[in-house]
């Protein structure tokens, strides 16, 4: 991060007719967005993109979700034609809605959509290992080009959204290794699963960790092993932005551990970070946690597809536009205590 | 409340493209605005004020706060010129900033101040009462007609905001009364009084209590003892609004204090209050408690002025954006679970 540029967006901060921090985390933003892209007061708001990776996921043979796995095509379809939460917010927030094919079973074709496709839908955890080595890094490497091209095209802020019924599955894997966790503690009902697929879903995660041993240390054989394309596709959107000096709006627990992978592979990428909400989802807690991250927003959502991301940047803009636009103490006249 | 409204409301809810209930808070607000409005679903976002409330507090004299009384004026000129933090905020999410002078100390005048003065300052609680009977009543119609007044001019959405060195101490006092807390479980440190400060103003309250003898069960003898005019004066907007069926958010501390005022004085505004933020200040957690109030932003912030209020605009808007604008499982051809 540009110190210099934190510093002076820190020194004006004071300057400005308010008690010394009184705007809290909104005054911690506009120093980080200094230090992310290195202009201590920006013009205008940065230009916002939500990327929504799209992936399926063979663990759904193991009875694990609420819906059934044909939803994930038809959301994506509902995502191009504008329909979905995350159309309704983004259009809201004066943000752009990507949405990519990362790993949709099935075919999938529109006009608006990229199409990125590493495989159609992982393996089933399970059973073995969801993806090879070499997907894993076909998908890191497509949300890192996705974040690239965003960013030549003139964005400059990011949030991470998905669509895969059966996703929380695969995350819950993902934070159960990393975190050290068991699987009771990160396995929740997702879109809504009953007792008997809650007990379902936490044996899919232990004999996925059982079978697969992944090793710890090596976070692309956990990744590949357990996770799921969108989620690996995230994590490369993530250190995408960052190595652009973009700033990501990271949403729900998915995301969260797509965060997780991304600092694992890159730990480089950790500052650039925003947490947006608490989703219900139980896993999402501990791996915010995990990130040294505490959310915004309590707003008991858990649905994805990058809403409680979106739902933030309002909270950017308020932040540049406090820097950008309020008077100083000096200008307004005003006394200082 | 509408409760056929909220019905048709929470119906439509459950047949967009998403799992019932995911969208969390959002969708309870959605629920809540259409029995507050009487229309399921919005065919607009409701028009925005938030109105600032200025007044000044005698109990000054006790060396409570950490800024001279002289910045009340002098940051009420501000809001009326556009260069304070609420301002900012406010042009971000579409509201108006509406500013009343209730209160302040010396001469004040700006074509665009709402001039509702009452007297110029409460007298110093710690040596006697704040304001008399009369004076408390009249703060509060004061508040009661603005809101009419905007609702009158199609304000339909309300944010309370206040200015006056020295009033998180008569918030302070009112909470201990009415929550039954000892003053250190509710004095904090306002905008960022030292530790001797600290205990002064702990003192201070100790002492306004003892001195007047307030009488929990008749709530205007408490706010005139305790009170503030602007504490008043929002007490008086907040009812106004409800009365004209108006949801009015509600910013920090001294806003939920005179929330609290306001729901003591007139049970029937709970529920047109809507929570915005958690406060850095030591009682607010305690007072929206009270209220049987939860936040959703988490911020840390401790400005007042509204600042909080505003940025849950946005959220609102979402909400009501939400029921309006997304595809329903039938029209757009996705599997239900």
């Amino acid at each position: 991060l540009d110190e210099a540029a934190m510093r002076e967006a820190a020194a004006r901060l004071d300057q400005l007719i308010k008690p010394p921090g009184s705007l809290g985390r909104l005054e911690e933003l506009a120093i980080r967005l200094a230090g992310i892209t290195g202009t201590p007061v920006a013009e205008r708001p940065l230009r916002k993109a939500v990327v929504v990776m799209a992936g399926d996921h063979g663990v759904c043979d193991e009875g694990v979700s609420a819906f059934p796995q044909e939803v994930t095509p038809q959301m994506v379809l509902n995502f191009l034609q504008g329909g979905a939460a995350i159309n309704v917010l983004a259009r809201q927030t004066g943000a752009e809605v990507v949405c990519v094919d990362i790993g949709v079973k099935g075919d999938l074709a529109h006009e608006r959509l990229l199409s990125r496709r590493v495989r159609g839908g992982t393996a089933n955890m399970a059973r073995g290992a969801a993806m090879t080595r070499e997907e894993a890094i076909r998908a890191l490497v497509a949300g890192i080009e996705v974040a690239e091209e965003l960013a030549e095209r003139g964005y400059g802020l990011f949030a991470t959204g998905e669509m895969g019924i059966g996703n929380t599955t695969p995350s819950a894997a993902l934070l159960a290794v990393w975190g050290g966790l068991e699987a009771k503690e990160v396995v929740g009902r997702g879109t809504g699963i009953d007792d008997a697929g809650l007990a379902r879903k936490r044996e899919a995660v232990e004999r996925a960790i059982a079978v697969n041993r992944p090793d710890e240390a090596d976070p692309l054989d956990v990744l590949s092993k357990l996770g799921g394309l969108e989620i690996a596709g995230l994590a490369g959107v993530i250190i995408g932005a960052a190595s652009r000096r973009c700033p990501v709006v990271i949403d729900g627990f998915i995301s969260t551990v797509a965060a997780l992978a991304a600092c694992k592979l890159a730990p480089g990428a950790e500052p650039y970070l925003i947490a947006s909400h608490l989703s219900e989802e139980r896993g999402h807690g501990l791996a915010l946690r995990k990130l040294g991250l505490a959310p915004m927003l309590h707003l008991g959502m858990r649905l994805g597809e990058g809403t409680g991301a979106a739902l933030v940047f309002p909270l950017i803009d308020a932040a540049g536009g406090v820097l950008r636009e309020m008077a100083t103490f000096d200008s307004a006249g005003v006394s200082k205590g």
